[in-house]
């Protein structure tokens, strides 16, 4: 579907991360320049915005704030957790997208996100094909999981590892500063891939010192060995042990040991995930309980996830091109696409990632997992493989320019357009 | 006492700061270069390696690693919270400590910490000079709580504040992404004084946005009241309201919050501290509950005063420039001293604080709280006095090199002296 002429809609979906935004400038500096673009509109919440027909006009915005996005975390035009039925069960809003976007002539839709986002673009590219309407769509990686298959890694997960790398090694010092014991139990987001969590070992990779003890959702996760372990590492370091935890362990079962330790009516969000929450507490009242210790239980929560004062260069820049990536594709040509990320390994010791294209049915719904030969057998720990992969992905510093002390971010007029 | 010719001990107290090293760095740079201290020895665990006789000798550190110290989190040569009596009631570990003392012709000693360090500094300081040993004694002032009397400020301050107020933004910009509501409440460090959750302000005070509500422990917490404030905000956002609330709040009565909530049996420490936690998390709960509500409960946990990654400059070298001049004015005779900063408000618009002297017993267990008339009337906001307080300390940048991505800390070899 060459030389389309029309608008081009981008949105934002699923949880934020520090580089989101860096995406969406990629897009929108890209898209402002291509002749064949004749509008360049921002999805306010995702697809809720193309139902609602809320879009904000983004030639309107100053174009040094658009710049500063690249550097401001979170989705700065509204994120949503909106999942699309299959149409053949309910095809209302495809309908609707359809109609809106023939309404607005929008011929180019770029969607930034994860698995669920992949799978929206998928759905919707089929959708207009099969109606006859010429879209080229483009899917943007987006996840601080690191689990979308079919890309070496994904934008949003350097940054984040860098946070969990650098807080490890903060947190290493502060929690074994007293003459006493304390076994700190440390929660890090990943619901079923364990990619995040793994990065606390990177903090003792590089000579600094970081987590003890690192659990991956990836193998299924047995109280009484965990209970063992830290015990075996109090005893031999005068009482102190860090534990790094996915949010996401199970036991042999696949049951969620935060449910299990917590007994928590667990509810769950719109894509049928369980809210977890909770976990390092009730693993630290489990450790106090029963090696009568004293315990500390924290939680990274959101700050590592939006904590963009300590992105990693290489994710900043690599999320900006995908943005860039993905209109300069569709722009070319392309539709029903991912950006990925494919390692170049030809030469040893360089890092060099070369971002390319693949359909994105391939990306939707399946979720890549750390590789269970890079776990050290007793699954504490992880080998060399998972260094050499991640650390080159936390590597240089990308800010906000400071502004009394403090960054200073975006600010978007966010105009409307109006409605037709 | 001038002219005094022995060792120097320096050692820390109390709860981490991201620039208790600075002081460290700048008291052993200091000392290295006098001529009348004949060794430089650190403390391990502070007083407790005086009574234990746990010397490290900082005379064979690398010169690189103490200048790294500088940048480097918490206390490199551990900490402790061990209150001694008064030696009128049991003068046992003032004996040890005089025959330490001599044994190792220990002539200036500097106690980094808070309150309680600085009553420990003044204890020893008597009880020496009513034993005819000459010693000249120095507290350096060191807590996030900034709530030591006589000082403009504590180093410590200035970063936990940074962290706080960059924090609060970056979450702000997270916390508000989807298009439904949600109330965040945010979890602060401060028992008694409400400096650090007050810096919570400074994100909205330049421009950026943080809290919407800010409840410090200076004054009575109403749950009524609070939940009121809630559904205000709440109703003129769509359903959004993040709280920055101190871990020290207490009603009317005095009872902490967090224990009217939890009805936990909470433990104390050494100093008779009521120890903590899980404010958040009830206060939550309770919105939940009472405003039927989307609620997430934030901790910043042991990351708010060891993230030296987000220091702030203005703080580090004053850390290092209190540790410089506890020992210049030790070696010119003083004692019983601690270092305080004097603010100049003479060139008004230019920050600028002047190090300087008063007696260590005016500071020790006097707390400074945040003035109420900084508060707003309703009590959850800081007026422009504040604003103008506490800006100008979190100015600038100060951090750790890196290496392979990742903060270069400090590795201290930390060679301990032979016991005598």
């Amino acid at each position: 579907m060459k030389n389309l002429v029309g608008t081009c809609v981008f949105g934002q979906s699923g949880g934020p991360s520090s580089v989101i935004n860096s995406s969406a400038a990629g897009v929108f500096i890209e898209a402002l320049k291509q002749k064949n673009i004749t509008a360049v509109y921002g999805a306010q919440h995702g697809i809720k915005g193309i139902l609602d027909e809320n879009f904000y006009d983004i030639s309107k915005e100053d174009l040094n704030e658009l710049w500063l996005l690249k550097n401001t975390p979170s989705s700065a035009l509204g994120s949503v957790r909106y999942k699309l039925k299959d149409a053949s069960v309910d095809d209302t809003d495809y309908k609707r997208i359809l109609e809106v976007f023939k309404k607005y002539n929008v011929r180019y839709f770029f969607y930034n996100g994860g698995n669920d986002s992949m799978d929206t673009c998928n759905k919707i590219s089929k959708y207009l094909l099969s109606s006859g309407y010429n879209c080229n769509i483009i899917g943007v990686p987006k996840t601080i999981d690191n689990d979308l298959y079919g890309t070496d890694h994904c934008p949003g997960y350097g940054s984040a590892a860098k946070y969990v790398a650098t807080t490890m090694m903060e947190l290493n010092l502060d929690a074994t500063v007293y003459n006493s014991g304390q076994v700190t139990i440390v929660e890090i987001m990943g619901r079923n891939a364990g990619w995040l969590t793994a990065a606390a070992s990177l903090a003792s990779a590089t000579g600094g010192e970081g987590a003890d003890l690192i659990y991956l959702p990836e193998l299924p996760f047995d109280i009484e060995k965990f209970l063992e372990s830290v015990r075996n590492v109090t005893e031999n370091s005068q009482g102190k042990c860090i534990v790094a935890v996915s949010e996401g362990i199970k036991d042999i079962d696949g049951r969620y040991i935060a449910e299990t330790l917590a007994t928590l009516s667990a509810s769950k969000d719109n894509f049928g995930h369980t809210q977890l929450g909770g976990l390092a507490v009730s693993l630290a009242n489990l450790v106090k309980n029963k090696l009568n210790c004293k315990v500390r239980a924290i939680e990274f929560s959101l700050m590592q996830r939006c904590a963009a004062h300590l992105a990693s260069a290489v994710d900043v820049e690599e999320a900006f091109t995908a943005g860039q990536m993905a209109v300069k594709a569709a722009c070319a040509g392309e539709t029903d696409k991912m950006v990925v990320f494919v390692r170049d390994d030809s030469s040893s010791g360089v890092y060099k990632c070369v971002p390319t294209l693949i359909d994105v049915a391939l990306a939707a719904n399946t979720e890549k997992k750390v590789p269970l030969e890079w776990i050290t057998p007793d699954g504490t720990w992880l080998k060399k493989e998972f260094i050499d992969y991640a650390l080159p992905l936390i590597q240089g510093e990308s800010k906000a320019p400071l502004e009394n002390g403090l960054p200073r971010f975006a600010r978007l007029a966010k105009i409307l357009v109006p409605k037709i």
